[in-house]
């Protein structure tokens, strides 16, 4: 037994295959945004602009968000201090869910440290409750719900994406009597596309199983008061569990669910990922709270973002770039190579302060290696011109292949 | 399959066992804590003195923490917008890994954003790096460690707590080529007890294991820079992974792992529970580095807190209060019954104003169901004294059995 020589070959095994992950240290300007210090490479920071953020609409730096925070600092100090039961349920925690539960039209919410936990710790936490349940998962779902419902021990069967006729394929197959639980998306993130929701509920009606909606990449940017595309298809009463981030649109960071509040009530009470942890820090939550209230009322952001995206869109369409056309704020462009995508990524970096992460396995499948652009509302359009120009240029150096301009 | 009535029956047995939780709301008060605000009851908040807190050292309203996390809100904005790998990895996370290494005189050191996901995401990635391993598991192990072990899906073999006995024999009875992993705390935070760490390390050399503690009820408490228990013990060198948390002695939230440079590599790059979430916010991230430097060359707080926490145990002992004398900070009580220790926490809070939250199971053993209480640096001497009268008169009005006075 040597343990170094696993441990070596764990690692060599990235670097022989090209994604052995080397994280760009940055600091974001606040105030600036995208505009932000890089710390590789040589030389101290030098400025950059990032494409890669999912501080979807640049609520991170809020002066709302930032004075909430600033507030509650002041008011009560830097952490919860302890589990939501014992010492660390604060008032602020109690109002965001008051907040996200009216957001989506649902009687209770829960708050997790991430979205990651509250996808865990809820789908994993479904077999104590429902002991037989059968989870039908979509073959695209995010790690964190494979995590939960692979933690779960409840027997998993995996529709193709968006695949309607596979689903009930599936559901059609088991006992009417199991319980069964639908776990989708509604942004899938990498790809940009939506899951076709009234028609997974309809399905899920017919055949009498619970649905849970991941809505991490909607929420705040989707529906007319940011409840996401749940809210904007008008769908969300017919959803079980909506699961959504803190992290992204929201601007700051943690996860939650909002559902009746029977169910809420089963997992605050039987989910160990919720039960044992220090509750987020208050800080935190009060930034949320103004940054959920904030979009509530101001659709200014979303609107933004979806005229930036689909500028940015158009313009890669327009110089050959193979962009895929989503609808939604994603700019997917292909790559299907983790060493070129990396290349190109770096060269981005160093010649032209461009910052956008190669995304590769097991992100997303192997083969598929990307560059994935998240235009906001703060990226300029001689930011995109730079950009498509410079992807251009990269595109030509490597031999690359342009498509014929739409 | 009527959903509805499970979930109902799942919340039933709770009320049924008297172990359904409610959480109390409250506020602390920066700069004053224990003082708090309680918003529990009727007629808005009343003051009360916490006393259940992990905040143990009273970190987080300590105005460095404050000041730094203040400075990285202004600097850089509320969230860091991403995963370490896109766009989420900031000078801040690079700067508090470097110094957790070094507080536990380790290469490396990895963020996670909490304590009881560094637990489950590198427990549960061990299985992959080491196909076969057998863990070794102290009886009275943290949920999240549980959880991390469970998910791992390696065979598990559960030792009584701190009994190296039945470790040894249960490390004998396994293969000399099997990779073995003895996972097990430093202070184990319900009972206040703390682990052999020499003779359990002497175990795992004899049978080639690695070991992994969990360190959360230790940092910054103990050794002379706050590098926990294997830092006083001076054993630190012969641990292969050393966890943590940023939300307790911290005072914030996260938590971490610190190894050699190959094992903090793997688990970046394997684990899903680490790779596939928005990282910490960078406030946080700063104002953690600050209470770790501080730390670092500040005595005060540990020498408080453990000065405080022997004259609580006195004084409870004194008055015949059945108190577990511990070697460390934690002073629990025993009641032994869920539905009493709750009318006692009850009892305080409401006529006394003094808040400490009954512990029933899971999160101890049933029949062991206590009062915990939690005095740091900030509890004063005339506090202990109204707290030690006030449940002198509750055992009396109960009916509980006081100890003859040690
Ligand atoms: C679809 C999806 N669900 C959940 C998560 C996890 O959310 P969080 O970053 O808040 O942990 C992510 C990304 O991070 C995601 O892309
Ligand atoms: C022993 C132990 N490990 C891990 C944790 C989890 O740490 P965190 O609160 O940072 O998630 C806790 C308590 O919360 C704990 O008591």
């Amino acid at each position: 037994m040597n343990y170094d020589q696993i441990f070596d070959s764990a690692i060599d095994r990235l670097h022989s295959e090209g994604r052995y992950r080397v994280f760009i240290d940055i600091l974001r300007n606040k105030g600036a945004y995208p505009n932000a210090r890089c710390f590789h490479g040589h030389n101290g920071p030098k400025p950059i602009t990032v494409w890669c953020s999912n501080d979807y609409l640049a609520m991170g730096q809020h002066p709302k968000v930032i004075e909430a925070m600033e507030g509650a600092l002041h008011d009560v100090g830097a952490g919860s201090g302890g589990t939501r039961n014992i010492g660390g349920n604060t008032h602020y925690h109690v109002e965001l869910e008051h907040e996200l539960a009216e957001l989506h039209g649902k009687e209770a919410a829960l708050l997790f440290t991430s979205g990651y936990v509250s996808n865990d710790a809820t789908l994993s936490t479904m077999a104590k409750l429902l002991p037989g349940c059968v989870i039908f998962s979509d073959a695209l779902n995010h790690a964190s719900m494979i995590a939960g419902i692979r933690n779960s021990g409840c027997p998993k069967r995996v529709f193709r994406h968006n695949d309607l006729v596979h689903l009930e394929e599936l559901l059609a197959a088991e006992d009417p009597d199991t319980p069964k639980l639908i776990a989708f998306e509604s942004v899938y993130s990498m790809d940009g596309d939506v899951a076709p929701i009234h028609a997974i509920c309809d399905l899920a009606e017919k055949y009498n199983a619970l649905t849970y909606i991941d809505e991490v990449h909607a929420v705040g940017m989707y529906g007319e008061t940011g409840g996401g595309i749940s809210q904007r298809d008008e769908a969300a009463d017919r959803i079980d569990i909506i699961e959504g981030t803190l992290g992204k649109a929201f601007g700051v960071m943690g996860g939650y669910i909002a559902a009746d509040k029977k169910i809420v009530d089963c997992i605050r009470s039987y989910a160990p990922g919720f039960i044992f942890t220090t509750s987020l820090s208050p800080a935190l939550v009060a930034g949320v709270l103004a940054a959920v209230k904030h979009l509530k009322s101001s659709s200014e952001e979303r609107d933004a973002q979806q005229h930036n995206a689909a500028m940015l869109k158009t313009k890669f369409a327009a110089a050959g770039l193979p962009v895929t056309i989503s609808e939604t704020h994603i700019v997917p462009l292909m790559v299907g190579d983790p060493v070129r995508a990396k290349k190109i990524s770096d060269i981005l970096l160093a010649e032209y302060g461009a910052y956008v992460q190669p995304i590769n396995y097991p992100t997303v499948p192997r083969g598929t290696e990307r560059l994935r652009f998240t235009p906001g509302p703060a990226h300029t359009e001689a930011m995109m011109d730079e950009l498509t120009e410079a992807l251009v240029e990269i595109w030509d150096r490597l031999d690359l292949e342009l498509q014929k301009a739409a």
